[in-house]
């Protein structure tokens, strides 16, 4: 088995940050998943208010502050993205876009996704829907592929694919031009359903259908209990206690995933309590251990 | 009836701070009761690593910012300790040491109280054992009163109280020299158990007996349960929900009152929530009275 983390924290907005210098003063091995940028939310926002001790900041210069703050701690960013977690009794396997790691515990910080499922997308997916075009790319040699992204960290996404697939249809959500490669069809369309009996075979949008053997979905975050299976959910929301453990032992959850109210300093308050938890998780669990001899 | 504060915030740590701003932000009409120097705890600590957006700052800083904050988004800190939180049903009454507010909702930051009680303190709490000399000072004209005192902050309760009283006994349980008026008799002993059959006959020290008619315990922190008669706690803590509602509809709470673990960002982030919660609660109270007409 690869290198084994004591706890492998999965997402870089405030609850993530805050629970890997939490337990990086608990002298843990962490692992930091996501993007080095921290959250894409805080850096959009316009102003700040209501964080205790940054009064009036920036979401721009919020962001920085907590990147600093992580990194003057020796908090390492991996810069990659989850797709999966699975919990293999004594450890849990987290599937990411580039590779796969270890860890004995978990730390859910993925934000919420703002949106709904396309019909269709639950579905098929593993059936031609996939969320991970790294992963899956080889698959579709010589086919046709879609891909729905919701910022431009996903143009490498669809280069890489175009080099296994026949065709690459792009989509962008977002506003900003999209540079992918040549070759790439850039489609300005919405996606309105994902089409297919017992695979993917089209994707109707606003404008017409487009026929196709894969439809990747690219967002910012997976919904929880797709991302971990068998965690149990509630809406787009993680269920947590009040130490932010889940209905999985050795996952806990912070931050808009473990529910409402969407706010930077609820979130960061929950990383604390969800990192000191993990924490205690890993010493009953090492004691037990022992006993067991 | 006096006034209607919207929300009355119990407590003036991080918890406390960080609910006063929320509720401003949404421009709630907020009573905050408590020390105007914020936590004693935070000012006295060293230095606090995992504050996320703080990096290594004193306890001493960390004080002096969230007050700035405080008092740059308009929070004005009415310096007075809440000594009972009465529910009346469509709001609730808040008697202080030296007056009497009202509110409609109530949220609770006063932190936690380190010491257990005396032995024989909470049966005999109304018959000879009171938590505010400034309330009960009169009852002990010509009688004798012990003051056990947590900080110097308390000197001029006692000295109030000699006021009364025909003999003071002041307790310190600091370490910092005692200035009391003359006459008040500054014993350097460890209180044991407060002795009485229907009302404080004595107080047993590690030194001697101590006989009197009253005995004020004036401590940072009044025990929850005591504070808001009716309130489910667990052992020292209130008992919260994720949304930090508690057993009383009105009441939330927020920080190291609402349970482990003991962190500042927690604190705060817990108070965020609390603030928001109470601002539902009071936007649900509306609409019922609304449709009832």
């Amino acid at each position: 088995m690869s290198d084994l983390y004591d706890i492998a924290i999965i997402g870089t907005g405030p609850g993530g940050l805050e629970a890997a210098i939490t337990a990086k003063i608990r002298n843990k091995n962490i692992l930091v998943l996501g993007s080095p940028e921290s959250s894409l939310k805080v850096q959009k926002a316009h102003e700040i208010g209501n964080y205790l001790g940054l009064p009036a900041i920036s979401g721009e210069q919020m962001q920085k502050t907590f990147l600093d703050h992580a990194k003057s701690m020796g908090v390492e960013i991996t810069d990659d993205r989850a797709v999966a977690v699975y919990d293999f009794g004594d450890y849990f396997a987290i599937q990411t876009r580039d590779g796969n790691y270890n860890a004995s515990s978990i730390i859910l910080a993925t934000g919420v996704v703002a949106a709904k499922p396309y019909p269709g997308e639950e579905r098929l997916l593993g059936r031609g829907v996939s969320y991970c075009a790294t992963c899956d790319a080889p698959l579709y040699r010589d086919k046709t592929a879609i891909v729905i992204a919701s910022s431009p960290s996903e143009e490498a996404e669809a280069d890489f694919m175009s080099e296994y697939a026949a065709k690459v249809y792009y989509i962008p959500l977002y506003k900003e031009e999209a540079h992918v490669r040549e070759g790439i069809e850039v489609l300005r369309v919405k996606p309105v359903e994902i089409v297919g009996e017992n695979k993917v075979e089209k994707l109707v949008t606003d404008q017409d259908e487009i026929t196709a053997d894969g439809v990747f979905i690219l967002r910012e975050a997976v919904a929880p209990g797709q991302l971990v299976p068998g965690l149990e959910t509630d809406g787009p929301h993680v269920k947590v206690n009040l130490d932010m453990s889940t209905s999985l032992p050795g996952v806990f959850a912070c931050g808009d995933i473990a529910g409402l109210p969407y706010q930077y300093i609820k979130a960061a308050g929950q990383g604390n309590t969800a990192a000191l938890s993990a924490v205690n998780y890993l010493a009953a669990k090492e004691r037990l251990k022992n006993q067991q001899g």
